[in-house]
């Protein structure tokens, strides 16, 4: 039976003020979960509505109402656990890097730390003002990339300013990703939803990209930011990929 | 003031079981309803919680509180409209077109379509078990898209086995996109969020491509599937877009 307490606990886990003053964070379902474990994430709690024979952790069991409780979805999973948030490794000058400018929609965010993760780059660097890579929505999309590219909070243009790496940003009206020779190294930097890459950002940006635009008289007004990412990684990797 | 008639009927709009018996559906937010009503789409109502001077179609006002009832999103826009489901054109045996076996997401799915639109992908052909095109949540993530691309419902395995296109799909063991050869004219076949392409649909396909993976030790398991469709576009798309 779990306690008021620790309801209460768990539930403020699903903000982000609380995320930071206990260190923790939660993730749902045994496959996140697992795979979380295997990258080394500690885990403090798991809670299931199973019990699990062959799970080397120790699980408290509970009802299907009482996951719900403590569940960040709409509909619980058959187990959540608490993780310590984790103690990233520093930004490398080397390599492609992934910046975001206000990134706000956290399965977006969750997309491209999944993007991520596919496409090996370690780093992804965000604005303040992003979507907090430890909110519960974020963790789900990321499908478990979470563990494995580090996210970093930064004043990004003092960071854009003081890099020697390229920087690639993705615009409406940029050169053709396709025409454009891309470098196995780099900074590749996404805007926001509605407004793209801020105009104090943009200033920082030495080579703008457009994805180039087929649809019947141009009709279709903009890609998803999530996708973009996807076809511009692609375009990035694809010469090292042949 | 709505009536409970009213409400009653918009909220029987969030099922597919009367969109399908009413021939409606709604959409919501002023920038997705003027992009549908700009496509041609047959407006049958709209209520907003502000007076609209410039808008060429009668509005009805209502409060926040009563748009929240009739709204199928967790917190209103000012804005919902009920359209009339156009008649969609036949599927040609020409150009690109993509097919889905089964993608239950409906976020996924409206991402597929805004992808097709800026793609210039005009037909769309989907498992009769794949995410209903007028689910409130597809229409919000397409962004108007809905109303450029045609969005079919078939027996997939049969319209594929009767096709004379060559039938692409993807795999993650199929040979890696940068390394083939694509036409302007062609079938990609896009597979289910968990299982990827059944077995059935497998046997049809012709040409299995794959994105490759970069992740350090192949750690990352798969992609999105928006964002493996988005990849994959662009590759087709690629050589034309120079």
């Amino acid at each position: 039976m779990i306690s008021k307490g620790q309801i209460k606990t768990i539930t403020s886990l699903h903000q982000k003020k609380y995320r930071q003053k206990l260190g923790s964070f939660i993730a749902e379902g045994p496959k996140i979960i697992s795979d979380l474990v295997e990258s080394g994430l500690k885990l403090q709690q798991v809670f299931s509505t199973q019990s699990l024979p062959t799970a080397n952790f120790d699980v408290e069991l509970m009802s299907e109402k009482e996951l719900q409780k403590i569940s960040a979805l709409k509909t619980a999973n058959s187990m959540l656990a608490v993780f310590e948030i984790p103690i990233r490794e520093e930004i490398e000058e080397s390599g492609l890097i992934v910046a975001l400018d206000a990134i706000r929609d956290p399965g977006n965010l969750g997309t491209i730390i999944r993007l991520c993760d596919w496409f090996g780059i370690s780093h992804l660097v965000c604005t303040e003002d992003t979507a907090d890579c430890y909110n519960p929505k974020v963790v789900q999309a990321s499908m478990g990339s979470i563990a494995r590219v580090n996210v970093h909070y930064v004043a990004l243009k003092d960071y854009l300013q003081k890099t020697n790496l390229p920087i690639f940003g993705a615009f409406m009206d940029g050169d053709s990703v396709y025409e454009t020779i891309l470098p196995n190294v780099g900074i590749l930097v996404m805007g926001n939803e509605a407004n793209g890459i801020s105009t104090e950002i943009s200033e920082t940006i030495q080579h703008r990209l457009s994805i180039p635009n087929f649809s019947k008289n141009n009709n279709a007004e903009s890609l998803n930011v999530a996708t973009a990412t996807a076809v511009l990684l692609s375009e990035f990797r694809r010469t090292i990929g042949k």
